[in-house]
């Protein structure tokens, strides 16, 4: 092969990479600019630069070098995984690099560039150079722009913005009667002087119960050029979405409230991301939000009382076009915020943004696309189907109602293997922090483990026999994470998984019923219960949409998920604690958040927009509740899978 | 002709009356509803049922009586004018009812009746039963309305007003699921619970310089139902129109607060409107408001700056659709206010308005159709072209610049003659009250009244030997319209005219070349000027559109004279002083409020709103200035006619 060029194709990100001569893996990718983990330096032994080779001969012709196989699972190993450090990239692969494998960064690009997409945004510029009124030539000057627009750029203009009209004359005669027009869908939004064609802003929203993503786009090049993560500050009239509804409707100016401590922040963050760039809000031309629809409602200030009560119905399922004034956020004067559809009162916009992102309306086969949540939503395309529901997955996963559970922040348990052989936990922290609690993917990695050694069975009880289990003052049985260590100082020694390993070498001994202590990081039953809560509602999700299409789970093809708790788990444990139906690990892509990648596609291509609107129109939204077998897929769902089905 | 049906038809109000036996003309008239003036009890001494008859045949036919001769003037009587009271209607006739013989009342409709209009407002109400929600139906609000709509009307809906949504959910439900939504070009404009259709009310706005008309118009039946008239409180920012904008581009704010008295004065004046009628500003769905370009762009808060310096150009020229809640004119929340077009910096759309009221677009021949005001706008069609310009006769006919000038207002005197014997003035005052001065119509008729009886000559001066002259402290002079007396008391005796022409019997001596009273009210030989340059100015209009068209003034066929100065002039006075050439006077039509009409057609029908777009798009505004014989015809129209032309 020498000579020839070597063309690596890495999914999901849709670059590819051509390679004069043979090079290694990691070193490829990193000089691509692809943001890919590595903490080792390449040695092999931190296991991030983990990538899928997509090809099964490829796949085999890679073979596993020792220093994978003490890091990597078998199993693993038997699905194509590697360690990019560990190869030479010699020949045409088609790569795939998980979420978990990804920087923050290229994270949040993930999908979004999986798709080339053809820029052309809601909002246009046109510069205009103006012949001068005269006695002889009386046209006003709103004609004047016309007759322009329609002469030298073939535009119609049928309308104009209020504000702006109130500055037009001014502005035209500013730079003598040379302009920059923006045009929104037959609208003048914006009047500028000079030509100001190159500057074209906007920004895509994806708007959760819990966090916001605000994402800063370039409208000509459609780059995103910044982003910001806020929390939705409407948690401080309630944590969950019906207890937002509920407080909306007890007083008449509830409603204002709620809605104007969100437009607060918004503002706020709007005019941080703009300064940061050099920016002012007034140079934003359009935002796109996409939320659930209880979110979608409540900032609208649209009745919510209907959405509150069964047959929980939303008010609205078009989309709209509102003034950014409208809503009291600050963008230029003249610009729209775009909400696309919310398909049904618990399936909102951000569903539709993730459907839109993960493609799944153009691919051909059994498709199975997730956003998990405390609610998760998951819609299934089959034949020219696609068919949602809304499951009550609970907070579990967001760490909430578990005794040590946090969310993804510093200090967070995020992984947590379980040695066979003697059963002591080795974890790994956010940030390679002191462990502080445990967020949704250790909770997920945690029961996944403790189910694959034994400690647990499928019923999901304790089996008493298992080390590192202790016993609280109620006599309940515990599973140690972190013990408490007065000697654990933070960052010492590197990773928080080595200092437990270290720490459990120094205290060998198995816990069987011995007290807790009680600032040890645990999982206690209530916990595993809660996981087989969370994880039963999906899958009940999944087994009546698949009912539905008369399906079953060997036909699914892909499984998309989608959303930051989704970016993280290890899809082998999800397999493993039953969530998902046993598929081939290679079947299932996370692909970040989605939500915010498909608000940002409507922003920057109306042909995108269009494609979510025909979607929204398309997608069947099925009432879990109302389906003949949805108690019996639920009873069946919480178990846990017996031990001979585990990978 | 005995049993057999007589069909009187009654101009401008577009009325047939069916007479099954012969009648008195004022009794007819009166039975069929229409309101015509009447004092004396059809004695035929007071004069003020005059009619035209409009056929010369029948005219002759009805031969004038004793008493005609005595009230009506030679040259009334041979162009067919007569009193409703002094003749039998026993024939097929035509006759016209000249604006000053109608009632107020009367006035306010005419023209607006003179076409019968088929109802069809922009907006309209429909009556729905919905289908309730339920978990197998599980629609949202919108789409569960847009179905019924579409099922029930076929009327497809494309968006709802943002207010309109907020409430829609609760509104639903309030009452069983039964609404009434209100469709404005596939916008839901206001939804209501229960059977609402009946309710549909909109508002005309006549918006001048000095005076705002506002009709109250039901929109099911076509009917204005009410009407107000207010000052422009902008009045205190300047009297005139360039006063105004000077005053607006002066400061950042001035233009937001000589928008806001406006608004402050219609919100007033809508609620009072309302509450009169038993109804509230939240029943009103729709406005129309037409105006002159400067106010139109002052209300909208448009930029004026480039309006008020050559070339003065308009910043629009374009028919708006606003929310009447985004200028802050409190109606239903989702209300809009109409902006017809206005033509040009000169000509607005209360131009527009009058030219549709005057119906001249779409009648054959040669048609003039002004509307008399401080700014003169004169519309000439001739073939199929419409031109418009715009003359600045000036606010004298409005009582200004005349040294006993006054607003047509009680006491004002607003007709005169002159005794070609004695040179006697006998005058009538408006509401009969005691003379405080002269309005409009009153200046005019003395104007011509000097002319005819040879006290003032052609070129407006005072020629030494006539009598009820005075001379003032500066030695010029004067004449005397009604001499100051103690004794006068209010309605004592009768008309002031009767009053006047007691005194002048007690003291009927020539004050020629006599001091004259301060007291006294009179016209002096400034106001004589001011009546030369504004009617010179209307003239110069006039003879332009003429030479532009390629006509002479003996080609026209009919001219329209709109306003309300229009209604109270007397045509015959109106030809003598020249303001408008030597035509016949049955050509001239007296139509009153004509763009209050105009706006009260475009409010009932979307037939005449289209009709009024496309004629904006049609009228060719003329600027006078840079006419090349424009100053030619201005000196040739200062001067009055000859003694020979006088009728």
């Amino acid at each position: 092969m020498q000579g020839k060029k070597i063309k690596i194709s890495i999914e999901p990100i849709g670059r590819r990479i051509i390679l004069d001569s043979p090079a290694r893996g990691l070193d490829a990718i990193m000089e691509a600019g692809i943001g890919i983990k590595s903490v080792c330096g390449g040695k092999g032994t931190c296991g991030k630069c983990r990538i899928i080779i997509l090809d099964e001969d490829n796949a085999r012709a890679f073979e596993p070098t020792g220093q994978e196989k003490k890091v990597l699972s078998a199993d693993e190993i038997s699905h194509g995984v590697r360690l990019a450090c560990q190869h030479i990239f010699d020949r045409d692969i088609n790569i795939y690099i998980p979420a978990s494998s990804l920087s923050e960064e290229q994270k949040l690009q993930v999908t979004g560039e999986e798709k080339i997409l053809k820029i052309d945004p809601v909002v246009k510029k046109y510069y205009l150079e103006l012949e001068r009124a005269t006695l002889n030539d009386l046209r006003s000057d709103m004609t004047r722009l016309k007759d322009a627009l329609d002469k030298e750029y073939k535009v119609t203009v049928k309308n104009i913005d209020p504000s702006v009209l109130k500055e037009m004359s001014s502005i035209i005669r500013k730079e003598a009667w040379k302009i920059t027009v923006t045009i929104r869908e037959g609208e003048i939004i914006k009047i500028e002087s000079g030509d100001m064609t190159k500057k074209c802003f906007g920004l895509a929203m994806d708007l959760g119960t819990t966090k916001v993503a605000i994402l800063l786009v370039d409208l000509i090049s459609g780059r995103t050029i910044d982003s910001m993560g806020i929390m939705n500050p409407q948690i401080s009239f309630g944590e969950d979405v019906m207890s937002r509804l509920n407080f909306a409707i007890q007083g008449p100016d509830n409603a204002e409230r709620i809605k104007g401590v969100l437009v607060d922040r918004i503002n706020e963050s709007v005019t941080d991301l703009c300064s940061r760039n050099s920016l002012k809000s007034d140079d934003i031309l359009e935002m796109v939000i996409v939320a659930n629809t209880a979110m979608h409602h409540l900032l609208m200030g649209l009745p919510v009382k209907q959405l509150a009560l069964s047959p929980f119905v939303s008010a609205i399922s078009d989309s709209l076009h509102v003034k950014a004034e409208q809503l009291g956020i600050r963008l230029a004067p003249g610009a729209y915020i775009y909400l696309p559809p919310p398909i049904a009162g618990f399936v909102g916009s951000d569903h539709l943004a993730m459907i839109l992102a993960s493609g799944i309306r153009n691919m051909s086969g059994n498709l199975l696309a997730l956003d998990i949540g405390t609610n998760t939503e998951i819609a299934l395309k089959s034949g020219s189907n696609i068919t949602s529901v809304s499951t009550a997955s609970g907070p579990a996963f967001e760490g909430a109602h578990i005794k040590h559970g946090m969310r993804a922040a510093p200090g967070a348990i995020e992984k947590v293997l379980i040695d066979p052989e003697n059963l002591v936990p080795v974890i790994q922290t956010i940030g390679d922090k002191k462990p502080v609690g445990i967020c949704g993917s250790g909770i997920l990695d945690s029961v996944a483990e403790l189910l694959k050694v034994g400690i647990i069975d499928s019923r999901g009880k304790f089996v008493n026999d298992s080390a590192y289990v202790c016993r609280d003052e109620k006599g309940k049985n515990r599973y140690i994470l972190s013990e408490y260590n007065e000697k654990y100082k933070d960052g010492a020694g590197g990773g928080a998984g080595e200092a437990s390993a270290a720490a459990a070498e120094e205290k060998p001994e198995v816990y069987l019923g011995l007290p807790c202590g009680n600032k040890d990081i645990s999982i206690n039953q209530q916990d595993i219960v809660e996981i087989q809560l969370a994880k039963g509602a999906m899958r009940t999700g999944i087994e009546v949409l698949l009912e539905n299409a008369g399906i079953v789970f060997k036909d699914i093809d892909r499984i998309i998920v989608a959303g930051a708790f989704g970016s993280y788990i290890d899809p082998k444990n999800v397999v493993n604690i039953g969530m998902f139906p046993k598929v081939p690990l290679n079947h299932i892509r996370q692909v970040g958040n989605a939500a915010g990648v498909g608000a940002k596609m409507m922003l920057v291509s109306m042909a995108e927009r269009k494609e979510a609107e025909k979607t929204a129109e398309e997608v069947k939204y099925l009432e879990l509740t109302v389906f003949p077998s949805f108690t019996d897929h639920f009873v069946d769902s919480i178990k846990f899978p017996a031990p001979e089905e585990l990978i």
